[in-house]
């Protein structure tokens, strides 16, 4: 039988170019920028032993049995909190718990999107994001922008010509570039998406990851109209194999949500919540974060500096104030993607080619470097290795 | 604004029943036949303790990081030899791991149909199954059948007049009946699955909880052209607040569903599979389901000889082999949705109506009972309280 019994939806989908990477990376002599994953010290191991042996103490029935789809109520609670001190109104009736945060953006696609409808993005932006999207036959259409975010004379135009259903955004420490949209674009795009009917996707993974200056609103701070769903995750923060993340939204669009839920895995894993819950409510989240913070701005600065020393003339880099992400874009000419396969066969280092990123497959020359996996010698090294691949491949352009 | 921003899958889109009545029937006083909960003396609480304090000494990494989205590998193995001792050929590479089997129901889907394809169902059949075509858009169409299954010949005019691309069955100890399909009708489903081109979608949670009467071969073990995915469970026979099932299909859609994962939750919780993989491989399982099959067939007998005692005359139900559940169908007239709350509200005990099982929302007077999740206490007492509340609206029909 032929790929014709598969749905339309499938059609061009050749899996998450992110995932398989992974796989081809795991040997150990090779320096992996590529994926996105935290650093292993930076799990909170002792505490969350400690945790789960108290629960274990406890009667483990709750933890066993079935449980809502909306998630475990006392987390729900907390997410509402911790949402109000970052100024999002919300209750714990608004907040959705969610197998990863990347859930999120599939269920709000799966209540909004018929096939044909626009989602607008910025550009570059999280390839996984755009997978989801294609998979619900949606039309991807990108807006230009700068290193503050969107620019709103082009988002203003985009939604006059395309009314979308979503706007996709990842407003702090962007995937893959880590830029940060301003204080102005953000409460400049909620007013848009009150205005114009548009819900805005605010993916937001990395906002407790800063190193450097202020932190800023969230989007759905100035979300007056109900128009913004707010996903966060403790995957980068606490642990990426609990599998928790979650939404905050409007009622009329959560109750959705949860349909879509319901129809996919019932609940997210009582364990996983508990733990999440027991870590943050223990109090242990603000100093592991600060513990965090202070790894991963090491590591940011000596991959900068790396950068600095070997990438070859001509490269141009972004220079995040947090995150897990370098964006670097090289001489015109250059295919980061050709030049992968050759980074890892005969320099042993990773990273993620660009095009992904890009709606139309651009991006030729760029590259993604994640700085939080690997240790500060394997940053020095990585970088010292590629800048030799990429010296070459200027050679012989 | 208003729902016409939501997506067209979303139209009459009410939430899953069952999810709802479960809010409503945690008070504790109410004695609930309505979900298909497992026992809580069901589980292997103790065991699992010293699983998980076992993981704890070791190296937490692994547990913490992100992991593949077909599933932690030694998990697949496991699940792939069980399949073989079912008669299911298939390796590893067959087996994804699934955030719940409900969650394989929707990966299918999602890999399958496009709107207005057709999916074949029994019926009654499971009502979170319906919920997932529909949010594909499907035309769900059911097909005549018995105790002992589809009609074949009623399946052969279904599939030449519609050309299906799924065929949905439960069948072993269905969701909500109780029944099994013969060895013969298995068989012949498989067949004609083969020749038409139909992917049969076999969703089997309850194959390993049999009672009495001698086990049978799954569907997809007379899968010989690669068109049966089979959906295992472990919510029933461990927890299911860990959320671990699994898939077993050929590759083309194994592959595609495996892409549908990546982009909804990238993996089952790390903590989750290792659970159930320590369980399973330390030999745990197949004494636990001895413990479990005893509780489960005296709960069944006490259910029946209470429904003998007490339910009206004119009344009938199914004498399952194994499984979650009985299935009545009372005398005509009576709406089994009427006397939902006024069984709650009056005697203090609930059940699900049976419409919500039927694709056009017929079977006003049939109902589910679960048995696995009271007390034999309860059940008698439990269905001494329905047969008062079934005399009294024969009484005033």
């Amino acid at each position: 039988m032929s790929d014709q019994r598969f749905a339309q939806r499938m059609l061009g989908m050749s899996g998450n170019v992110i995932r398989e990477i992974l796989k081809l990376t795991q040997e150990p002599d090779v320096i992996s920028f590529a994926g996105g994953l935290p650093s292993p010290e930076s799990f909170p191991a002792d505490a969350l032993r400690e945790i789960t042996e108290r629960l274990l103490r406890g009667p483990l029935e709750g933890l066993l049995q079935y449980s809502t789809s909306e998630g475990f109520p006392p987390l729900r609670e907390l997410i509402a909190a911790r949402s109000n001190q970052a100024g999002i109104k919300a209750g714990p009736d608004n907040v959705l718990i969610l197998t990863g945060s990347q859930q999120g953006i599939d269920l709000a696609a799966k209540a909004l999107l018929d096939p044909g409808d626009v989602v607008l993005v910025e550009e570059p932006t999280y390839l996984a994001a755009l997978q989801i999207f294609q998979l619900y036959q949606a039309k991807i259409v990108p807006v230009p922008g700068d290193a503050s975010g969107m620019d709103m004379a082009a988002l203003d135009e985009a939604i006059a010509k395309h009314n979308p259903k979503i706007i996709y955004v990842i407003p702090t420490f962007r995937n893959p570039s880590g830029e940060t949209w301003s204080h102005d674009r953000r409460e400049d795009l909620a007013r848009r998406a009150a205005r114009s009917g548009a819900y805005v996707v605010e993916d937001d993974p990395y906002g407790a990851l800063r190193y450097d200056g202020q932190a800023l609103p969230p989007v759905k701070a100035f979300d007056e109209a109900g128009r913004v769903v707010y996903l966060g995750s403790f995957s980068k923060i606490i642990s990426p194999g609990l599998r928790v993340g979650y939404a905050v939204a409007a009622p009329d669009l959560l109750r959705r949500m949860v349909i879509g839920k319901q129809a996919t895995d019932v609940h997210t894993s009582n364990l996983s919540q508990r733990l999440v819950y027991e870590f943050c409510a223990s109090g242990l989240l603000e100093p592991h974060l600060e513990r965090v913070r202070k790894i991963y701005g090491e590591k940011r600065d000596a991959m900068l500096a790396a950068i600095e020393r070997c990438f070859p003339a001509g490269a141009q880099w972004t220079r995040p104030q947090g995150g897990l992400f370098i964006w670097a874009r090289l001489a015109d000419g250059i295919s980061t993607e050709k030049l992968l396969p050759i980074a890892v066969e005969r320099e042993r280092v990773a990273f993620i080619p660009g095009s992904p990123f890009y709606v139309d497959g651009s991006g030729a020359n760029t590259m993604r470097l994640n700085f939080s996996n690997a240790s500060i010698d394997g940053i020095n090294e990585g970088i010292a290795r590629l800048g030799r691949v990429l010296e070459r491949a200027l050679a012989s352009a």
